[in-house]
């Protein structure tokens, strides 16, 4: 077990980008959207949630590296019957920030999860995923 | 925004399993069978990230109680086209464990994306839901 | 130094109100009152650090005890010249909340800082305060 | 919500000091004075409490962006009705370290009040504020 | 991997105590004595990354259940050719504390290193084991 | 108290290297060589404990920096009479890494405890020592 090393390689600019979709009910949805959880706001929980969890992602992961994050975006959108999180993550260091952007994504999803049970615990996290990167040796990608 | 008052429940016996797969290319299945990843035992860092992720659920998930954990246990078993990833937690306190099985859930396979995103970046988390809970106000529940 | 015995302590409710004051020029109130802050939801964002940080408030202050919270509440209301920050903390077990209740009101005059600080560098976080307690063996207090 | 990119900005000595007061009755600081509180060295762990948050600034304020500190200095000294807090913090790095300064008082503040509370509870946390920051692109600034 | 069930098991009192030694040149331990190490008071600061190691066991040691510790006291003593460490913690819970008291002596000695390394880097953290525990299934034990 | 600043030394390579022992009975080691431990693979835990906690270094010795770590590996090697714990921890950054992997080396030994305990608590954790470094202003050392 190690975490590889990356100190020969140069500090780069990075980009990831993850998505991922809640799964709801059509009662869950509308609590969302009339902004009436019992708990609170919901998506600026799940946003703040995904934007700290980006921070922490190398107490998470065992072997990422503690990276020096340049900025985290969180975005929720309503779709017909899910939640879409998306979470840009970009930092100017020696590996890539795709763990941070997938790991904002499920902790944003575990929140918009956490702050509807009580309303339908039978949502679903679904299709959490790499959708984009640049930078670094491995180059870009971009997801068909 | 508030942390519902748990206060007034009687601590009772409560157990939460989550269920969640990471699907993945033939390639990296193969490697996951034959223990080849270069950065060690996966399927060991990525049960020990789900148990590790269960306790710290709390300073995840903002609205989520404190909750005393009386055991956490997460299996990976390897299936035709995906890693199925398990979590039971069990708890004596005022509120369930839904969210650490999930938080559990949601570690182990993130952490499984991170040991083998070097063979497949395609990677998708699916499915990551509640799959059993008993214990509790709001009852027992067993996905349909 | 040494983290008290409570071992002896019997069990019991106990409830904590703390507030504090973020004083700050009118310029940064009408961001605040128009919600026209860069970085996003300040009030948001401050009622969830301020809930966060009651949970992690025995990482932070290195005497005291970890408590099983049942509760945490945080408001901010605009007045005048200041935000007013107020949390409520509740907990059934051998020690008090009054450094949950205290530490939530820092953390969220912090947030309320930094995302106001590129309008008002000036602001002064003051009067962090015990306002209310109730339950354990020194007694119920309302500050006079 | 966001936390903006400084990917751009680039990397330059920043130097931020921070200020609070204490306020306490005359009882309870003459328990500093003769360092006889029964928890143990007050100023000790005032200090020890506030370079520990300093470097967990990004944990606490969920905005802040993770910067490398190079140093954190944190004093206190006994005026005639208050324990007066500042803390000096250096980098040299993409972002300021305002919260880190202003997080290290907080924290020392809260640990005199944890550490005296069974003295005194009415204390007060005051002028918890930025003092002098030096470096980045929105100048120098002295507190007038 | 699991975090086995401790649910069934009765909430009694247990302690644990543990001890080691900081072995370590007569340069050093003079600097101790005598107060004058460069970064400060290192006992102060040995006893306080004690207190809060013990705080923090279940995010250190992967399969740890999280403890309610009722007290947590660290003792350094200064001897002739090492400086001894020891740590007793108490619980009121369903299983014992021992890790807690091992990782309380772990980083105070470590904090003792950190602190003197720049006087003798040669030191070695020594004889770190279980003193004795009391309560518990499995019965008090006492060092021979 | 103070973290020294380092804001005016170079960011250069850094390696250290620290070890120690866990010893213990013949029947831990059997069960630790056969794997029959109850908790599950000892090695895999023990290692991951210690990469992580060579990343949460500065969170538990209090005057530690935060360090920009490039790789961490432990290493576990069963000897006739104990566990031989080993770390090498390589960073690009302006002050060593002595503290990471001294802190490794404690947390995979504490996981060894951990995991043995039920079979032998008369462990010790023995010769945790920097083996060597090389990089920064103080020179190389490799222990005689």
């Amino acid at each position: 077990m190690k975490m590889v090393d990356v100190g020969d390689k140069p500090k780069t600019e990075r980009v990831a980008v993850a998505a991922g979709a809640v799964r709801m009910s059509a009662a869950a949805l509308r609590v969302l959207r009339t902004g009436r959880a019992e708990k609170g706001d919901v998506l600026a929980a799940a946003r703040i949630a995904g934007i700290m969890a980006a921070k922490r992602t190398p107490e998470l992961i065992p072997l990422c590296h503690p990276v020096a994050l340049s900025s985290v975006e969180v975005t929720l959108t309503l779709r017909r019957a899910h939640v879409e999180v998306r979470a840009e993550v970009k930092t100017v260091d020696r590996t890539g920030v795709e763990m941070e952007a997938l790991a904002a994504v499920s902790a944003a999803s575990l929140t918009v999860y956490d702050m509807l049970k009580s309303v339908d615990r039978t949502m679903v996290i679904d299709a959490v995923q790499l959708v984009h990167k640049r930078g670094g040796r491995s180059g870009d990608y971009t997801r068909a």
